[in-house]
C-alpha cells in the first residue's frame, strides 16, 4: 500500500465490515477519515486546468469551475484522496454565492483549493487576489479553451477590464460599463467562464511555484491602500477599525480633508 | 451494508487491493468516490452546533467554525461520508478569506455547508443572508456556549450590531464603531466567535425546517433594495448591470437626482 493511500484511509473503524453485522441488519458505523490538510499538491499543467475550468463553469458556475479544475485534475491523475471530494457542493459560490455578488466565485474556489493543498495559503491567496485586482481579466488565450465538448460553448474573445476589486458585484459592474453588455448576456457568461480559466491558470502557476520552491511575491498593495492601513489596520494603528486588504479607494472614492491622499 | 455506506464507497477501483500489486511495488491507483451532492441531511440540535462553532472559531477561524460545527456534528453522529471531509481546508475563509475582509467567513462556511447538504441551497442562503443583514449579531445566549474546554475562552456577553451587510469589512467596521473596540481586541474575537455560533444555530434551524417540510421564507429584500433591482437587475431591466442581492444603500449612500429614493 503506498503511503498516500495508507494515509488516506486511516480512521476509527477503518474499512472493516463483518458479515454478522449485515445479517443482523444492525447499522454499521463507519468513520473513515482522509489525509490531514494540506493534501499533497502535485505539479499540474496550467493550460489543461484552465480549459477544464472553462468547461466546469458551464456545468456548475464559477466557484465550482476553478476548484474542480484544480482538485478534479489531481483526482483524475492521482485518484484518492482527491477523488473523494464532493465537488458539486462548490456550486454554492456561483456569482458571489447564490448570486449575492459578494466574493468572486472564481476567487472563492481558488482560495478553497489553495486552502486544501497549499502549505502557505495566505501567501498564495494574497498574491492571487492582488493580481486579480490589478489585471485586465479575462486574460487567457481562447485558443487553449477549445474543448471539442458539445456541452460547452465555443470560446469567443471579448472585452477585458481591470476591476480593482475581488468582489463579484464590482467586477461585473465595471465590465458591464466597459463592454456595454448586461449581466444576463451571452458575453457576460463568456467573460466569467474565461475569467474562471484565467484564475485557475494563475492559481496552478502559483501552486507549481510553491511546489518547486520558485515562488516569489510579485504583487503588492498599492501605495494608496498602504497609506490607509497606517491608521486603520494593525494593533499599533490609531483607529485599528478596518478589517481587510481590498483596494480601499475602489469604494472609498470621496476622499477629502485628512483623507485627501 | 446500509444504503448510505454503500453509496459512500462506490467508485472505479473501489476498495480492492491485491497482494500482488503490493509485492511488485506498483502504484495502486485508487479512485474512491463519495455520495453525490447533496449529502443526506439529518436533524441536529442547533444549540449543540452553536457551541461547537464557538469552540471551532478558536481553532481555525470563522469559516471553519460554522462549516465544521454542522458537518462535523453529522460526522461524529453518523460517520461516513461526513467524516471523510477535509475540514481544516475551511480555515482559508477566516476574516473574509485570508483576512481580506470580503464575504464574512461565518456566512461563507454556512453557505458551503448548505451547498453540501441542502436540496435547495439558494432558498436557504437567501434566507440566511437577509437575516444576517437585518439582525443584531451576535445574538446567541452565551449560557449555551460554556464548553468546559480549557482551550476555549469563556464567552463574555458584549455589544451586538446590525450591519446591513454580509461583507466582513463592513460588519466589523460597524461593530468597531458601536463598541469602540479595535479589530485586534479580545472583544472582537468574542464578537466573531459568538457570531459564528449565531450563524451556525440559524443555519441548523433552516436545515431542520427544510428537512421537516416546515421551511417558510421570513426575510425579504428591503423596499429600497427592490426599487434598485427594478432598473439594474434582471433581463427586463433598463440597465441590467448590477450583479448581487446585497443591501444597496449600505454602500451606495449618496443617492441624489433619479436615485433619490
Amino acid at each position: 500500500m503506498d503511503n498516500s493511500r495508507r494515509k488516506a484511509l486511516t480512521g476509527i473503524g477503518g474499512l472493516a465490515l463483518s458479515a454478522t453485522s449485515t445479517l443482523l441488519a444492525a447499522p454499521v458505523f463507519s468513520n473513515e477519515k482522509v489525509s490531514s490538510v494540506p493534501w499533497e499538491y502535485k505539479e499540474l499543467d496550467s493550460n489543461l486546468v484552465a480549459a477544464r475550468a472553462y468547461r466546469g463553469y458551464h456545468k456548475h458556475g464559477c466557484m465550482y469551475a476553478v476548484f474542480e479544475a484544480i482538485i478534479g485534475e489531481l483526482a483524475d491523475r492521482f485518484g484518492t484522496p482527491y477523488s473523494t471530494f464532493p465537488f458539486e457542493m462548490m456550486s454554492y459560490g456561483a456569482s458571489g454565492v447564490a448570486s449575492w455578488g459578494t466574493l468572486c466565485g472564481t476567487l472563492n474556489g481558488a482560495a478553497a483549493a489553495i486552502g486544501l493543498v497549499s502549505k502557505n495559503p495566505r501567501k498564495l491567496i494574497n498574491e492571487l487576489y492582488i493580481w486579480s485586482e490589478e489585471t485586465a481579466l479575462p486574460n487567457v488565450d481562447v485558443a487553449i479553451l477549445s474543448s471539442n465538448n458539445s456541452n460547452t460553448p465555443n470560446p469567443v474573445k471579448g472585452v477585458s477590464s481591470i476591476s480593482g476589486s475581488v468582489l463579484c458585484h464590482i467586477i461585473v459592474a465595471k465590465w458591464c460599463k466597459k463592454s456595454k453588455k448586461g449581466i444576463d448576456s451571452y458575453e457576460k457568461k463568456q467573460r466569467c467562464s474565461q475569467s474562471a480559466a484565467s484564475v485557475a491558470k494563475k492559481t496552478v502557476e502559483l501552486l507549481n511555484a510553491e511546489l518547486n520552491g520558485t515562488f516569489k511575491t510579485q504583487y503588492r498593495f498599492t501605495q494608496e491602500t498602504k497609506s490607509c492601513f497606517k491608521c486603520h489596520t494593525g494593533t499599533t494603528s490609531v483607529k485599528n477599525n478596518s478589517q481587510g486588504k481590498m483596494q480601499c479607494t475602489t469604494c472609498h472614492t470621496n476622499l477629502t480633508g485628512i483623507h485627501n491622499l
